[in-house]
């Protein structure tokens, strides 16, 4: 069986040295989010994860949930586990003190998601879309509707779902067909069938709040006729209590390559009561906010599995023993050395470690705008940060993902064949990291959310903005000798972002064809890009912070080359690769 | 459910016109081997694949193989495909007429197998290893053996295996620990157990054949004492009936990501009665004959998953609405354009296809010198060939496995939501896929078999030999106009691939470790080279035939283009991470 040891040192290490989590303090309502308070809380989440999580993970798998007349069992512990979740206070962690959330810094939340993920990912799903519920409801629901929904959502009473694709309407919402039709006392009733619903049935709580996407009768076609409406398992009475079942009924579960332990809902909805949540025909933008977070979170999903893959290669290949070392055997009293002697063997290790230790770098950076643009009392430095979250979302869904499975795949290669039977648990995390590629919007759509919306914004503002930071933080590095080197060559990188950007935007202004013709590869080189700019961050915190930890400063420069030596260049090959064009991609017919 | 349609007509224009198949009818002794005939053959296996095996390989991996008490039930299906497999005589295809095969050329075997693969992997395993054992039986084994076991495995009413690993040694075969003594009769008996046996056990024929890696009494220690020896599963009489059970038992099958209707056993072996094939400690080189024929067979499974993935996307791509061509809608009849339109589907699609188009046309050059090694009469054209394979082997393989594993991503990804969900049979082209980068000795150890042993052969002479063929058909290609600029890239890309060479051994002789850190890295970039350099052939063969088939040709031109334009330029990246050397990869203390 796999273990998973929370990577608290490293985390500590980026939020006190990399990002600077102690500005966090300084921010109206957060007062009390010391570092010494933020380590404290997640050592205790990382407890839970460990001891009450990971146990689980594998025995949820191979017994995957049971469907069974519209009800759905989750594997044995899930419901146990799950209640343990809630006496720990942890659904409420980031919510609203006015609905009996704790009111904590989100990028507390970030770092307990990754956690969670690594320990067991079907698990963190049943609550995962509950705060994008919670967060959708406070900001467009009435004060009716969240004083009676969010209070039961921030203890974890009740869970939440999204409920968007429908069978011929995924990736384009616009063709969705479930309508909402307006009744007597201002509710509404819908009507249609929603498919791919995570946690859209479960035996963890008393009630699921729904939200879903409908059209009104009187809807514009397209995405700019989509209503959002909260729509109850259970009917959820004045006082607040749940009453009769509500129109809504799982008819069956998929059986999936992975989070077989999360039941993936087929949902009819039948003449079911909702509430519309913001405006007629404005569903989309409440939606987006569910979804920017939902994404920002499936980014975490792909760094747990990268992280917890990591750990039980690099373990695993420490025991191992094949072979001799290439210049004579290493351990003269063993008939074999352990594996981690062979220099292929380390280039995966080192892959992983440079990419998980690299994205958890990036993405903790991210989660630190979300408390900045909440909370900072400077407007410019609000909207910073809302632009660094626009620009980034995407890549840490994207490029997080993409690398994660890599990651896994490496990790599981480790293992050699025992890496492909189900007992070690490794191909396990390649298929649950599988879906983190596809849900909450596919990676080819993020790379067109990237390139073809947030990139082109105002001109390009948001990426300038993100190259400044990146180039400040160069500029001072380059002053370094043990980074200067480095720091170089992730400058070379950054410019060959910036021109490819300039090119790209420049040929699609006469062909529209050249923004999709280069968004995947456009994501990744800018993931490459961000990536590297943050290895040289934490090889100047390292260096800064050298007297206290010598070996963890030779660790990080060492993993800060090896990133920018050995798997930056592909920089260049993606930026060769776009410079060829759409055409290339469009000339072959292939109808 | 998946569909499966054998690419013929991709099949005989690379046959015919890009490696010339008509070479093989001036072979002594495969004088029928006509095109006409070849062709014939294959379009009866195409069917049979088609008709057969594609209809049980979902379901095959939905059931999987029982286990009880020692025996395997397979899939409901695969006792009759079976013996229709034999039935048909394919068994013994490429089996030497002596012993009731048709002594067809072995390229043809290569053909087939990628078809076999496409439609059914699990089941193609069940026979695969026959070949590896009838080949090693004809070449090392006593006529007495070869009497009384060749010919009913040539008829396919016998199976075999290769039974190489153990728990503490796989990679490593040099620690393995079953036993053989010598007995009265110049038998021996085999005691130990082996691991990872792919089809150890089954109930499609009434024996198994196991070719067994085992320790002499006074074997040296390490690879230079281990012997082969031959050990049925019942033993078999004077008369060549099979008699009573050997001590041999499965004692359990693994359950694994993927290939689930294969078993894949533990075979005790207790004081089974064996013989031994070849001399003795020599087993590894007999071995090594087996396991060359089943490493280029790995990487037709790999072509084959690439093949059947793509055509599914393809066919998705088609036929799935969503969103709009970004030029505006390109179907105004529908309420959605089909996904083909997107540039990022096409650069998946365009991605598959020319992976694995590329990699056919490379496969079958590298099965034609099969048969040119084997009987061509000149004992030069003969060492060139062997050259080839020998080169080529870990290419085909671990290349042809690596992409194939990217190329059933890629289609999975082009369904989105459904290439999740088990019923599209989308994710077992990727379960499936998976093991083939790791069995018959995992990627890394093809690449270190490359870089570390073949190339360095004889002061390069196989990649010298190899480079040559590749600059004189760039230098041919050169003079095409429609085809010169991609050959030029071509050519800079084959120089990359030299200088890599140089740079790799000359810094190998101070550091051994450079070849490890350098090996997989090289390994792909020398199959990127060596596909660029097919589809330059591919290209000149279809400008050839540009009369009688004008479409062929633009299809085929732009194929190359996309591959030399957005894939190739990997390459230089390769080639700068691999300069990087192995500090940066061994530098960092793992321990």
């Amino acid at each position: 069986m796999p273990s998973y040891r929370a990577p608290l040192d490293d985390i500590r290490f980026l939020l006190d040295h990399v990002i600077g989590v102690d500005q966090l303090a300084t921010l109206p309502g957060h007062e009390d989010a010391t570092p010494e308070m933020i380590h404290t809380v997640l050592a205790e989440g990382a407890r839970f994860c460990e001891e009450v999580l990971a146990p689980i993970n594998q025995t949820g798998d191979a017994e995957g949930c049971i469907y069974h007349e519209g009800s759905v069992t989750t594997p044995a512990g899930f419901r146990e586990a799950y209640r343990a979740y809630c006496d720990g206070g942890w659904p409420g962690m980031v919510a609203p003190a006015a609905f009996g959330g704790q009111d904590l810094p989100r990028l507390m939340r970030i770092v307990l998601d990754e956690m969670m993920c690594a320990a067991n990912l079907s698990f963190s799903m049943y609550e995962l879309l509950s705060h994008g519920v919670t967060g959708a409801l406070e900001r467009w629901g009435s004060d009716a509707l969240k004083a009676r929904f969010l209070p039961r959502m921030v203890d974890g009473s009740w869970t939440g779902t999204m409920c968007l694709t429908e069978a011929n309407a995924g990736t384009d919402l616009g063709l969705i067909r479930t309508r909402a039709v307006p009744a007597a006392n201002g509710h509404f009733r819908l009507t249609g069938t929603k498919i791919f619903i995570s946690a859209g049935e479960h035996d963890l709580t008393e009630n699921i709040v729904h939200l879903v996407l409908a059209k009104l009768p009187d809807a514009p076609a397209g995405t700019r006729g989509i209503s959002l409406f909260l729509v109850p398992k259970r009917i959820v009475q004045e006082d607040g209590s749940c009453g009769e079942a509500n129109g809504v009924r799982c008819s069956s579960i998929e059986h999936k390559m992975g989070i077989r332990a999360n039941a993936t809902c087929v949902l009819d909805f039948d003449d079911a009561e909702g509430f519309l949540i913001g405006e007629p025909h404005k569903g989309m933008r409440a939606m987006f906010t569910m979804m920017n977070s939902a994404r920002l979170n499936v980014g975490m999903q792909g760094i747990g599995l990268a992280e917890v893959s990591y750990q039980n290669a690099l373990a695993y290949a420490r025991d191992r023993r094949q072979g001799r070392a290439s210049g004579g055997g290493a351990d003269t009293g063993a008939e074999a050395d352990p594996i981690l002697v062979h220099p292929d063997v380390r280039r995966m290790l080192m892959t992983m470690k440079a990419y998980t230790e690299g994205l958890r770098a990036l993405a903790v950076w991210v989660g630190l705008q979300l408390d900045l643009e909440a909370r900072h009392p400077d407007a410019g430095a609000r909207a910073a940060a809302a632009d660094v979250l626009a620009l980034m979302t995407p890549v840490i869904k994207a490029f997080g993902t993409d690398t994660a499975f890599e990651v896994t795949n490496l990790a599981l290669q480790c293992f050699g064949g025992y890496g492909y039977i189900r007992e070690t648990g490794m191909e396990q995390f390649v298929r649950d990291a599988r879906i983190t590629q596809i849900y909450e919007g596919t990676n080819g759509v993020q790379a067109m959310d990237l390139l073809g919306r947030k990139v082109p914004e105002d001109d390009g503002r948001l990426v300038r903005h993100f190259l400044g930071l990146v180039h400040a933080d160069l500029a001072a590095a380059v002053a370094v000798p043990a980074i200067a080197a480095l720091a170089a060559r992730v400058e070379q990188a950054a410019q060959a972002l910036a021109s490819t950007t300039k090119q790209v935007l420049t040929r699609a202004q006469t062909n529209p064809d050249e923004i999709g013709a280069a968004a995947s590869d456009y994501l990744r080189l800018f993931g490459l890009v961000a990536t590297g700019w943050m290895w040289i961050r934490i090889a100047m915190a390292a260096v800064r912070t050298e007297a206290g930890a010598p070996q963890r400063t030779i660790e990080k420069l060492g993993t800060a080359r090896f990133f920018v030596e050995r798997l930056l260049p592909t920089v260049h090959a993606l930026a060769a690769q776009i410079s060829a064009g759409a055409e290339p991609i469009m000339a072959v017919d292939l109808s």
